[in-house]
This record gives C-alpha cells, structure tokens and sequence, in this order.
C-alpha cells in the first residue's frame, strides 16, 4: 500500500507560507527523509481570499471541508492566538488526523486538551516550531536527552527583545529608538507588549517547564517581567562588571519537585555561551542529569527557520505515526510551583544617595559588595552587585538602606 | 503482545559502563519515553572479567551468545577499534538484531557496509554518540532539520585538543605542559596523537560530511592538522587580533555538489559563537537552506554524556523499529571531494624577516595586509591577516617574498 502524508495547512501568514513553499520545492525529498512514498499539499485554508497566491487552486474556506476529507492525514495550524486556531484543531484531531502547529499561545493555552483529544484518537499533536522557532529545542529534549531527568533550562527565547538590548548594548541606542529599528524592520508588532514585556518568552517558559518537568504550566503562574525599564546606565554598569543584560527565561525542578520559573532580565557575564548571542537569534541551555549541559541556538523566529520546525513535525508524522507519550504532559494538577523569592543569586542594583554615608550604609547592610562604575554618572548615583544570598533576604537589606532609593534591580544568573 | 527492548551491552569500558547504569537506573522512565512495555538489559560483553562489578550476572565471553539469543533485539557496541567490533557489529545486524554504537573509527571506515546489512536486515544501526558524545548533532541533522538541505557545518569537534588551546590562550600555559595537564586529567591517552594530530576530529567531520550531503567520506580524504605546531606567540598575535585560535572540523557541499572538508587550526573572532567554548567542550555550527545556522553546543565526550546519546538511539529503536533510509547515507561513489585550496579565505601568517625591508615587500605581495603585536616580540618577528583570497594565490603571495620566513600559517574561519 501507498504511504502518503497528504498535508493541509490552516493559515497563510508567514509561517503558514513557508511550510507550503518546503511542501511543494521539495516533495522528494521529503517523502525519502520521512519513509513514506509521497508527501504533497492539499488544502489552504484562510479567510483572507488566495487568488493570485501559488496555492490558489488548493485554497479552501471552510475547515469542514479539510475535516470531511478522509485522505487528508496532517494538518498543519498556522493561524496563532487561541481561536478559532483550538476549535479548528480539535476537529481535526476528532476526525483522527495528526496535527502540527507553530502557535505558542495554543499549546501554553491549551496543551491539556489537545493531548486528551489525540491521545483518544492516537493521532500525534506536535509543536517544535513553537518554542524558538527553528531551533529544534523540543524534539532534542524529548528524544536526544531522552536518557535524562532534565534540572533546568535557561534561554534567551525572544527574538525582538534581544534584538532591542543589541543594540542599546553595541550601539548605545536607547530602548526607545531600538524597538521603533525593531518595528522598522519588522521584529516587533505595533503593539509591542507581548514581546517586550514578556509574554511571548513567557509562554516558551510555560511550555518548556512542562515538556521537561511533566505537568501542564499555565503562563500566569509565571513570574514575568520585561525590558522596557532596562536603560542606558544599566548596561553602562554591567559593562564594567565584565556582562550584558539580557531577557532570560529559566525553569529549574527543585528537590521537592516543585518548579521554579520566571521570565526577567538578567546580567550574565561576557565568557557565557549566551553572552555572544546577538539581535534576533535565540538560545536555550537545558541541563540534564547525564547530559550536563546542552547548548541549542539558532533563529527563533522568521518564514523559513519556523517553516523548517513545522515540516520537520509532518515528517514524524510518516516516521512514527500515532500518539506520542513522550510528546506530551500531564495535567497540572501534578505541579506545584515554586517561590521564586527562596532562590539564592546576586543581585545587580542601582539607584540614588540621599546622604554622604548611603554607599557605608549599603555596605554595612549587604556585608560586601562589588561597586560599579560608568562615565559621566550623576555624584549620587550608586550601583553594585551583592554577594549571593536569597532573593528574599537581598530585597530586605536593599529596603533597609533608607537613604537608598534603588532604580534598577537586575538578577544575576550565573548558570549561561 | 508485550513490546521490549532486550539489550546487550558489548564493552564494558567507560561508555559502556554508562549504557548500563543508566539502563537499570532508569528502566520505567526509559520504557515510558521509548512506548514500550519494558527495556532491559540482558548481557554484557567483555574480555576482562567483570567478577565484582554490578553487571556480574549478564558477564558473556561470547558474541554468540548474544547472536543466538532472539529474544535480544537491541545490541549496543561500545569496544572501540574496528575489529573485532566490526565482526561484532556484521554478526549481530545479520541476525536481525539493532545495532547501536558510540565507535566513530567504526563508522568512519566501515559505514557503507553496515548500512548495507542493517538495510538488508531491515533493522535500526545508530550511532549518534559517534560525532560530539552527548550532543545530539547527528538526530538534529536527520531530524530535526528534516527540511533542510544543509550547505556546511563547522565545530569544535576535540574536546582535548579544545583542552590544551584552552590552557594556551587562558593561563598562558606552553603546548607541552597543556598536553600533559590533559593527561594527568584524563583527556588525553598516553599517545595523544589521535587527538592531537587531529585524526579523532578527522572521523567525526567525515562522518558529518556523510550525513549532511550523501555518500560515504573516508578519513583519508580529509585534509588534516593537528595542533602540535601552535606556540604561544601565536595565541598573542591572535589575541591582538581580537581572535582566538580552535582547532574546527569543517565540511561544505559547493554548487557543482562536491564536497570540501578540512581539519585545521583556525582563528575564529571574540564575538564568534564558537569562542566561548572553552576546556573540554565542543559545539557545532549547521548551515542549511531553510534553518539558516543552528548550534548545537555541550560535552563531546565523558561516561554519562555518550552513554545518554547511546540510550537515546536504543530508545528509537522502540519508537521507530526497522532500517531508516534517513539515517543512513549511499556508497562513496557518487561523491568528489573538493581542493581546499581553491576556497576563498584570510591567512594569519607568524614569520621572520631577513631584511630591513620585508614588510614593505609583504604588503606589495599581498597588496593589503592587518600587522598584528605582541609584548617582547623579538625585532625580526611578523605577524599579519591578510585580505580575503584563495588559499592558492595566498600560498604563492607568501612563497614570493624571499626575505620572509613562515613558521606558523593558520585560516581565518569567519562563518563561526
């Protein structure tokens, strides 16, 4: 018997564009890589009208029309947000078809339900294209780290935001003016909010903690916080500590298995294997009991290197047809979310002096700490990095220096 | 009907000691990520006498024993060398068994062959811990980058040799006094010139070659430097240069599909990716037409990183039973290897000169040229980067001026 994966795909933005251009340059090759003997296009579906579009002659309005077509095997959502992108998966996932999306918001969102409808139906539900792109991030930890129980991770997952601190670190360009270069050059959305403060990297976080540690992470139990504070003066002082700041997400599984995560920035040091990840490149460390630690790094986002994640989730559909355990978590119920607050770390910090004695005092309180300095600073402007202590206790000896009012406190994360 | 995987273990070294443990550490979570029933394991192979060690019970002297025991259906060879783990390898695949290895000299000189016998047997031979230990460089490619074809690659593919450079350009430490650190460490055998020479990372670029651009590569076709010639001057000069000096494995598929591979030192800049790669460590950098570069970074060697890799594979064979065409590449034939000379580069040349004059006569041989410093240099001493230029023309600009005396010669590497 002929063994085909005939493919429609929902959505034809950006993404959605890309896997159909792979789909149809590279038919042979596909079908070779996946063991099957055909792999070929059927439907687009979009509301927008295709005329003129190379699919033209595939373009359908109706998911019905994909659901009640009985050859059709793959289905791919490239739509994003919630709906009716998880109305549309889940008929196609009822109607016994695999489905691939890129939509982050989807799977952070609604994971749970997903996993249950393809697990009745024993249809793969797959999703690498939607954490950091074209890195193939989950696919390595589920399947190339297989052999561990994973510790942590922790990753620049967003493009637009690490695009905006490159500059105003390489170039001195203030926040303002590097996310309206981002907007420019399309990185960032006329309303920026969901990438630069957060969400977006949130929700990678969200969906990481969960493939890796087991147990539904919804992005609101996630301690998140953006870029738009970061400012020249910052990086001005952290260049002298011999770092940069970047927007970091991290997850770490405790002893007791509960899950700590969060999503801020953070100083890291120069020698850091993330600390020469530039503009909208992305990077994740994962550590892993046997493994130690792995380093992945490429395009998070953009046409061709999201396309790339996504086809490569249709060929598995070939390689290994069914619902994947592996690929998958559990409710949330199993999960307890940690107090990010009892985490031992340094702290970055600076602000203004009321009095002569406020950097004694500050001393005094902290018991040591490392003085920074930058060109041109204001008399009264202090900043410093503590020794490591919980965030907790760092926070109450800052409040306790009343003569200090602190502008800026930035974690110091030393596993890059 | 229960599904198993029965593993046999064929040498117990310092990875196979790793298989192992992690195979009776983890049996639940493994059967649980490799859907099936069970994984076990059944025998372990060895000349030594293993009396006394954990897996005393399933010590076998013979292969036969495992060959003519059908209910093992996974065999892992960790011995080493090509014979008898060849033989080994033949015997076990041709008796319809899954053969999975970490044996890069194996796999190197003896790939077509086994492929043949997996293939005609219709079972699985993997051996992703052959290239970069626990870092899963050769399933990324296949899979993960399914839809990619991938145009070139470069790493750091020797964790010793990254050792001693490592030691060089840190702490100032001299070649000799690096080498025997490394070998006090365990990082280098007595005879180091496997890793020194470069033959280790050798193996591993061709079986890289072979995976990401089709038939077979042999060792012999590699054009190969080792590190032994690289002095601290060098490190200096190349300091000046905001540099550093790796020792990259690199592979390119060019227009007309041949291919250039190349094992040398090599200048790579500060703000490289590859840079902060430091001891130990390797990294690799992809190149495809799709994902653009992708790096994949972590430990390229040690008992529980290539035993996590191993376990990996052993897991596939669970997921993904039978021969994978993906995994595998076509005989040597259909390739031809490329002249690295004809490749268009920088030079970073140390010499001496013999006359007042030389450095004028080395600016009007090359044109342009970026002089290099160092601290104490003695009179004569040159040290410059030339323009971009085919190796060739580059080689012969140097030879024509008579008054120069070449001692150190290493590539500029800018794709890193």
């Amino acid at each position: 018997m002929k063994r085909e994966l005939k493919v429609a795909v929902m959505g034809y933005g950006t993404v959605g564009r890309g896997v159909c251009e792979i789909l149809c340059e590279k038919r042979e090759l596909l079908a070779a890589r996946s063991d099957v003997d055909e792999v070929s296009l059927q439907y687009v579906l979009d509301i927008k009208d295709l005329t003129g579009e190379p699919v033209e002659a595939l373009w359908v309005r109706s998911v019905d029309t994909i659901v009640s077509d009985p050859s059709v095997n793959v289905v791919v959502e490239t739509m994003g947000g919630t709906e009716p992108a998880f109305t549309f998966c889940m008929k196609c996932l009822n109607a016994g078809k695999n489905v691939i999306t890129s939509n982050k918001q989807l799977v952070a969102e609604k994971g749970e339900a997903l996993f249950q409808a393809a697990r009745a139906n024993n249809v793969s539900f797959r999703f690498g294209a939607a954490v950091c792109g074209g890195i193939p991030v989950l696919r390595t930890t589920v399947y190339g780290l297989a052999a561990n129980r994973m510790r942590s991770f922790c990753g620049i997952l967003n493009g637009t935001t690490n695009f905006i601190l490159s500059k105003m670190i390489n170039e001195n360009m203030s926040f303002a003016t590097a996310l309206k270069l981002a907007q420019e050059n399309g990185y960032a959305e006329a309303d920026p909010a969901a990438d630069v403060d957060g969400h977006d990297a949130c929700r990678k976080t969200a969906i990481l903690c969960a493939i890796m540690f087991g147990g539904h992470v919804y992005p609101d139990e996630i301690s998140t916080e953006g870029i738009s504070k970061i400012t020249l003066e910052d990086v001005a002082y952290v260049n002298d500590f011999g770092g940069k700041i970047k927007l970091l997400g991290r997850g770490k599984q405790l002893e007791d298995g509960s899950v700590c995560a969060m999503v801020s920035p953070a100083v890291i040091r120069n020698d850091s294997m993330l600390a020469n990840v530039e503009g909208v490149y992305n990077a994740v460390l994962l550590h892993g009991d046997k493994i130690g630690t792995v380093m992945l790094y490429g395009q998070g986002a953009g046409k061709d290197a999201t396309a790339s994640a996504v086809v490569a989730d249709i060929l598995d559909c070939g390689r290994k047809p069914g619902f994947d355990t592996a690929y998958s978590w559990e409710a949330a119920d199993k999960k307890r979310m940690a107090d990010p607050d009892e985490q031992t770390l340094r702290l970055y910090v600076r602000g203004f002096a009321n009095q002569e004695n406020t950097l004694s005092e500050l001393r005094e309180s902290f018991g040591s700490l490392t003085v920074l300095h930058r060109e041109n600073a204001p008399g009264n402007e202090i900043a410093f990095i503590t020794d490591e202590d919980k965030e907790k206790a760092l926070t109450e000896q800052l409040r306790q220096v009343k003569s200090f009012a602190a502008a800026s406190v930035i974690r110091l994360v030393s596993e890059t």
